[in-house]
């Protein structure tokens, strides 16, 4: 048998996805699972979407251009515009989901070898697109003692060597919720301009921001207008992440001619997805507003019920719609599997995503777990109380 | 600002997409222009398809598993039975196009630096995801005097060094229409074992056999399961190409814990996608009957007409929707520029694919296009008396 490459071999594995089957076999046991564990909003998707569907007027489903419907691309024009984001209709790219954004930019802008930093706890698929570039991710931890604040610009800066191409960062984070501020965006523009960097900037939970603080994207800085590589999707905005739509937006034309020669390599972005998205840009601000209300009652009733669990604490965070909380126990990872194959409350049983999986630096992250509070209220208020229940007898309970 | 990637800049401009900028200035000048150059069909997608988006019942759009979704690769095995090809649910991996599969495969089992061999001309993208997986494809000519048969099989051999990892072919094949015979299939097949190589085998047009001869697929082959990647798509088959739905097929588990790494990374593939392709599976034998024979008499009329051109060439091709024809001019490039840009036969033209594109080894394929019989046979009609006017008049004319 031939051999498989090493490249598939150092793909980490899901930290997401790679306690499905443990969930799964609880399930067949009978066992109610509540999934804390993956992104996947619970909210309906909004009817003009859904109506785009239901009264699709074609009769063959046939190739997109590459870049993306020029109508949807000039509809986003108008949408970045309520974020004082000033883009030109050919700065946009639309892409299979925000994965393939992140993909693309890095092959379009990474060599094998090139490194770039990202804050950690990050998006896992972070380190999952650069081994397809051939990249490095380096991480600069961020801490939970602190909010996970932007760690100290110098960290960044010692870290700068001649194979760093670039610097990540999720705003609002996932997996901390965390929204940079004013000043942290400043230092990272600063930064970029003095070692002429790339920005990858991955902004797709700009609708959920609760704290007031405003919204900084990557487009707000100036001069650096041709560092800056923009991630986008629909996916969370719209409850709508299996039509696979996201965007990648830049202003510096060698990159976006770049990117379209992978775009024109995989043909067209899903054609059905594109009528969605661009249907779903008409979604009423009653919706928006209801859905970002749900998600702020859900923080803020989350975040509290951890706190008043004994050993247990998560910081606010300040957007999107996950929290990494810390738990008293030994390792994280094992007590994830152990709700899911051995502990049972009633009959119940949560599945979270162990937090060590979003970063790099080992030993990180091992108390921490990472929860979406992408369930009901009243689901999550049971999900709280097998989590209270089920720190009482875990045997790798910590005690102060 | 920053550099862009090597990778990026090596990446070829893809043939069929490089003149489009020609085609819509001379259709902004007014000129009707006939595409040729794309395998985008023009029949209409099948009801069944149609009915499963108009009454989808649905309230979230949500994330499907990274592998696809059950009951459709359930119904895959299904149908890949009725092929003589049988395969488990657990070997098929429903990815993002027929594109994806192959990135997919190459990432799964090429390291950079490493070699496929695959004879030309062929698809050009082929190239194109071997660079994203920093591999190289290493052509082997075949011609066009002897309908595209398999070069012999020892010019394969002479290429292969220990950096081979496999070998890919197309088949039916874009773009000559040739069909491998059983004799051919099977030297392929005791060259792979040989070599302990991979077989990549793109079998999406396995539906468009026009000749009576067998469709050998890579998985009717004894004695090398292991080494078979399938890669398969809807898109022609079910005139779907926007959804963008294939599939990657292998019954090697290493692989696809490999490949399923990457899926995870990407999350999933377009969910309403999956359920278009699931239904087009019921897709009505009269329909099927009719596109067969569409296509066939296409092929007859065009193929015919072609070769009634003074000092034009097509040979018949087998399969597929394609031929690749020798015409009696300089270049093609700059003839099917010429015919966008300056020519025009009472306000029409046509664009057609320069088969330089499709070739890797320099100067082969100057004086042939790849053609697709994806317009009516009225449209057809009228792109041949274009192209013969064209042809009488262009400068570049050769005389024998």
């Amino acid at each position: 048998m031939p051999t498989v490459s090493k490249r598939g071999q150092i793909m980490p594995e899901s930290p997401i996805r790679k306690l499905v089957p443990y969930a799964n076999k609880a399930k067949r046991r009978g066992i109610k699972v509540y999934h804390l564990n993956i992104g996947q909003p619970d909210l309906a998707t909004p009817v003009e979407a859904m109506d785009a569907i239901k009264t699709l007027d074609r009769s063959i489903l046939e190739y997109s251009p590459s870049d993306g419907i020029l109508s949807y691309r000039e509809k986003l024009v108008e949408y970045y515009k309520t974020y004082n984001i000033n883009v030109d209709v050919d700065d946009i790219i639309v892409t299979t989901g925000g994965s393939e954004a992140i993909t693309f930019a890095f092959m379009a802008c990474l060599d094998p070898g090139d490194e770039i930093i990202v804050p950690e706890p990050s998006y896992a698929n972070y380190t999952a697109f650069a081994i397809l570039a051939g990249a490095e991710v380096k991480t600069i931890p961020s801490h939970i003692d602190n909010g996970f604040v932007l760690p100290p610009i110098e960290e960044f800066e010692n870290l700068i060597t001649e194979r760093t191409k670039g610097i990540l960062i999720c705003n609002p984070n996932n997996p901390t919720g965390y929204l940079y501020t004013q000043s942290e965006m400043n230092k990272i523009r600063d930064l970029v301009k003095k070692y002429d960097l790339y920005l990858f900037s991955d902004e797709v939970y700009r609708e959920f921001c609760y704290s007031g603080a405003p919204y900084i994207s990557a487009f707000h800085l100036e001069g650096i207008e041709n560092n800056v590589i923009l991630v986008d999707s629909v996916s969370k905005r719209y409850s709508e992440c299996g039509i696979r739509i996201g965007a990648l937006i830049t202003k510096n034309t060698t990159v976006r001619n770049n990117v379209m020669k992978f775009c024109q390599a995989r043909l067209s972005p899903p054609l059905i997805g594109q009528l969605i998205a661009e249907a779903s840009l008409d979604t009423s601000s009653e919706y928006m507003l209801s859905v970002y209300n749900e998600y702020l009652e859900r923080r803020k009733f989350l975040v509290d019920g951890l706190n008043r669990i004994d050993g247990v604490y998560s910081p606010i965070p300040m957007g999107a719609f996950y929290t990494v909380a810390r738990l008293p126990i030994d390792d994280a990872d094992r007590f994830c599997i152990w709700l899911l194959e051995e502990y049972n409350y009633e009959g119940k049983t949560i599945f979270m995503a162990p937090a060590s999986g979003f970063y790099t630096t080992p030993g990180l992250g091992k108390d921490e777990v990472r929860i979406a509070y992408v369930i009901n209220k009243e689901d999550l208020a049971i999900s709280l109380k097998i989590l209270e229940e089920a720190l009482k007898v875990y045997p790798g309970r910590k005690t102060k």
